[in-house]
Order: C-alpha cells, then structure tokens, then sequence
C-alpha cells in the first residue's frame, strides 16, 4: 500500500503543479473559473442551463463539459451562442488540470469573463483534485437523501457555496431538511446555501445574484 | 501520462490477483457475494433493507458496507440479525478486493450463503474494480435522470443484472423510460432489469425472486 500512497501523492503533486499555471493564466486573463462538483444525475446540466440563459447577458462566458463518454451534457448547451469544449475521460473519474490547461488552449482567453466546468458525476474524486478554478460549488440534490453532507464530507468542505437541487421533489421523498442542513451546519458553518428547483424556478434569481456578485467582484475595470 | 497508465495498471493488475484469491476462497465455501454499484443516494441501503427483510428467513446472510466515511448505512442494517462489517475508505472513491479479503477474515464463512457488498456512492470507478464477487448489481434511480445508462455505459454492460428504483418519482421528473430503456438495450439487450419503489413495494417479489433463484442454484446439496 506504501507504494501506491507514494504515487498517488505524486499524481496528485504533478496536478497541483498544473493547477497553479492554469491558476496563475487565468488570474492573468482576469477569468473566473467555476468547478460544478456533483453526483450523477443532480442537475449539473440543468443548473447550467438555467444559469446561462440569464448571466450570457452581462458576462462572457464558456463551458467545458466533463464527461465519462458521449457529447450529451455539451449538445444540451449548444443552444447559448458560448464556447464549449468537451472532454471525454474515457472512464476516468474525475478531470484534472492537465486536460483542463488543454482545454482552455481552445478558447480565446482575452474574450471571456467566467469559464464553468461541468466535472465528472461522481461526488468523491474531482473533490481531490484542483483544476485551477477560482472555486468549487457543490450541487446535491433531494431525491439523492439528506444524509449526503455527511456521508460525502469533503466536497462540502472546500466549495464556496452549495446548491441543494430538486427542492421540488420534497414532498414525494423521505427528505428531512432539518437533518440536511444539521450535517451540513456542522461540517460549515457558514457555507452559502442554495435551496433550488431548476424546474420550478425557485431559488434561482438568489443564485444568479450571488454568482453574478462573484463575477462581477472580480472583474477589473 | 505513460506513467501513470503503467502505475494504475499495476494497481489494477493486483487488484485483480487478490481478488481472484477471494473468489477462489468464496467459491470454495459455496458463498454468493453480490456487489451493489450506485451513485450516491441511488438507494442501495433501503434496497438492502427491503431484500433482508425477506431473504433472511431462507439463506444466511452478512453484508459489508462500504462508505468513505460514518458507519450510518452499517448502523442502518443493525436491526437485522446478522454480521455486517464496515469498511471506510476515508476519501476513497471505491471498494478494492484487498480491503474485502480483510472484511472477509471478520465472518465465520462456514455459517454464510450470500454476502452482500455495498460499494461506495459512485457510478465510475467501482465498475474498473473486480472485488471477487460472484456479480455486480447496478442501481440506478429515476431522478438522475434517463439518461444515466448512455452516460455511465461501463456498469450498465458488466452487472449481471440491474434495478430502476424511486419509480415512483417519475411523475415529477421529466426521466423518460422509453429513453432509458432504449440506451440501456442499445448496451446490454439481455440485461435483466427490475423496476422498483423501495418506497412503495412495487417490483420487489420481482427482485426477490430472482435473486433468490440466483443463490439457490448456487448452494450445494
């Protein structure tokens, strides 16, 4: 097992490593970067999709999509007129910076305000590896159980801000709100929280006005 | 890029040997070890709990339980009186067959038919991990969304069987299972598949009955 620790610690050296240029390039370009971090199937995409259609109006943006296999997330966004790349991990996990260094060579940096990058679905490990995002956000839906803050502590952790997904759904699960945000309380304090129906529409405009905050504070006039 | 693919593939390769190991040993006590392979929140627990409320009365039965952290799935299982052992990988995204072969030292092997694995929340990487198991189970629920199997092909194409649970959700999605269904024949054409409500009971006398058809035809007589 010494041995795999050992390499394990040294992919994870050789992405920080990557992670700090890609960092240092997009600090340079004045771009913030976005990791949506999330299980399969909590609405990532959708998430996304609601968020474009507002903020392309005030910020440049683009997507890169992180997927096992297929285009399908990225064929979704090909409606908003924004620079897409896709990145297929042919089975891995996760992404890490080097494929994101690569990806952003496709884009024209001195023409984007914000880059979001849809990860891999899975909530354990692209919570371990730095892109070079400006910072993550966790998205955790309902219907997935109240217990996922605890049972998954990391991503809730490091991100600057959660979305709980699919609000509309309470009623029809055994979802207990109070036992949701007594975990998440305990793991952060103060981690801004989004309770969101990206169907219905609920909690989207508080979203928006805190994303675009975000973009907006760091913009450079 | 080279070097780690020569690493993870030595990682992989001793994987495999051991686990070959414990399906030799599983074999050898005529034991069923049956691996559950979700996302996070799919409902593999509430699975386990509705399959052990009936299959306890006519096989003896163990389960380990594996979560990257918290023993809450194990304590969940505690009601039922048989041996359950945890296994938490602290930040590690899935079960490996070294980790089981140690599970197994726990359990009096002579006093078991089938073993139940519930490997940690993620639909990538615990499908590149053989644990020695007899087969894998995929779970994957209607509010992921249809189309989980296109997305996330490899568990679809090596479970030998697979379960649709929350079917009683799908009113309030937007899963399509005319979608679902057509990415998952277009994979695996004789997959057999279990539409479930773990919640609501539907599909379990199916599930069930199956599964034990499956443990039954293994024990010797």
């Amino acid at each position: 097992m010494t041995m795999e620790i050992t390499i394990m610690r040294n992919i994870l050296d050789r992405n920080q490593d990557k992670a700090r240029e890609v960092r240092e390039l997009l600090v340079s370009k004045n771009i913030m970067m976005i990791n949506l971090i999330s299980s399969p199937g909590a609405g990532k995409t959708t998430l996304l999709e609601r968020t474009l259609e507002t903020i392309t109006g005030r910020f440049r943006a683009a997507v890169i999509e992180g997927d096992v296999t297929t285009d399908r997330d990225a064929r979704r966004l090909q409606r908003f007129d924004i620079p897409i790349t896709l990145i297929n991990t042919e089975g891995g996990c996760h992404l890490d910076s080097h494929s994101i260094s690569r990806a952003l060579d496709s884009f024209n940096l001195d023409e984007l305000d914000v880059i979001f990058v849809e990860n891999v679905g899975n909530l354990v490990c692209p919570s371990h590896f730095d892109l070079g995002e400006t910072f993550k956000i966790a998205v955790v839906s309902t219907t997935e159980g109240d217990d996922k803050p605890a049972k998954y502590p990391m991503i809730f952790r490091e991100a600057k801000a959660a979305i709980l997904n699919k609000i509309d759904l309470i009623p029809y699960t055994n979802f207990s709100p109070a036992n949701f945000m007594s975990d998440l309380r305990s793991l952060n304090s103060l981690l801004p929280l989004f309770e969101i129906s990206c169907t219905r529409g609920d909690g989207l405009e508080e979203w928006r006005k805190w994303l675009e905050e975000q973009i907006a504070g760091r913009v450079r006039t």
